[in-house]
């Protein structure tokens, strides 16, 4: 008997690549402000925006050029040039185009996962923009629920499984946030698995949980996801036998 | 016996003031590049843009930012000053900021329903705006389900009826926009009850459906909508006497 009613992902990072697309498009939004600052001061005070805007504008591309639109004319002190906005325009509408990059062996993984268990994608950020990359991934028909959601606290998690009926005890997340995928679930008593990303975004970082934590596991790639799982199960199982 | 196995009101102009925000920032938009173009031409233009826009950045207040931007870059050639588009960035700014002001009549007829259907609400737009607004409202403890979706379709109804049960027949959708709210349900074989708002957005509008169309019924206000659905529901229950 499978232990799991559910096993969540997120997506961004988990499933395919995206923080390397906010990555190169700095770059970008860097060079064309080149003239006016140094690189880093214009990275660190884009950072300091985008914090300030979170509340305003949430996560996603639409608030990433926002908020590369208001650092440009704060740091030019309103010289930057409609040319110079209208790339940056141009970069948010290359951003939302771009193809979907799935991560090495995520395909492989989610076939395996979704022929032992309801699978179910929780993802934050922006409605359409996750919309659309489910559907150019290729994998939605794999997962039998996708939530998009603002955020992912605690609460919103102990939502999403009242609203499925799915045991805290019987649920695992997996993704690269330590602060969104893995200890709000940890915290409601569920499983999570911590598959790091290359890089993460400064408004992500969290400290590890303690190494002994319950319910706590980490891999360096997907690939080892249902072997993982299926172990656990096995000792789970194995405990439970009379 | 209740016929309506659930009520669904659409958020934006059917319980609270939405469109008028945007009015409003179109006219600071027009009066800020009033010394490039003429007024009517500006609208034209910005018009174009967001239904040029709509499948990149889809639909709300950074969309419609965006947009403004946009249009500003395009109509002055790129002279727009920093200092212009910093008051367009604002302009956003103030939009998700702005008090949620309900319609007349909307706090006592939800009270009446929610006492007597489950009620939901099923909006489309931007995720975290329209959740603030639903926080803002006061309303929420009323509704059930809260479903935000990226566009109202047919199917997008048709996987809303399946996941909560709902048999569209028994199912009621009330908002202000022919095209997302009414004729969708309407071919689902679910009920529709409009209920025009003063103004409707160019992208909404529709034909009305034919006066004999069944499920089809018209509003002047949502005070009328208890009254109408007991109506609806007794009529129902009489025809179903032996």
């Amino acid at each position: 008997m499978p232990h799991f009613e559910m096993i969540a992902l997120d997506a961004d990072d988990t499933l395919w690549h995206n923080e390397r697309l906010y990555t190169q498009a700095q770059s970008h939004f860097v060079d064309l402000l080149a003239h006016y600052h140094e690189p880093d001061w214009i990275r660190a005070r884009l950072n300091q925006t985008e914090t300030k805007n979170m509340d305003h504008f949430g996560y996603g591309i639409k608030a990433f050029a926002l908020s590369m639109i208001e650092t440009s004319v704060e740091l030019t002190e309103g010289r930057i040039s409609g040319r110079e906005i209208g790339a940056i325009v141009n970069l948010a509408k290359e951003m939302i185009n771009a193809r979907v990059e799935l991560l090495d062996g995520v395909v492989d993984a989610v076939i395996q996962l979704a022929a032992a268990y309801p699978l179910m994608i929780i993802t934050k950020g922006d409605l359409l923009d996750q919309e659309r990359k489910i559907d150019r991934s290729g994998l939605r028909d794999y997962f039998i629920h996708i939530e998009i959601v603002t955020d992912k606290t605690r609460d919103i998690y102990a939502q999403l499984l009242a609203r499925y009926a799915i045991h805290p005890g019987a649920f695992v997340m997996v993704g690269n946030s330590l602060r969104s995928d893995i200890l709000p679930v940890l915290e409601l008593g569920g499983s999570a698995v911590y598959i790091p990303y290359l890089t993460t975004w400064a408004h992500e970082i969290a400290d590890l949980p303690a190494p002994d934590q319950p319910g706590f596991y980490q891999l360096e790639t997907i690939g080892g996801l249902p072997a993982l799982l299926q172990q656990i199960n096995d000792s789970a199982n194995s405990e439970n036998k009379p």
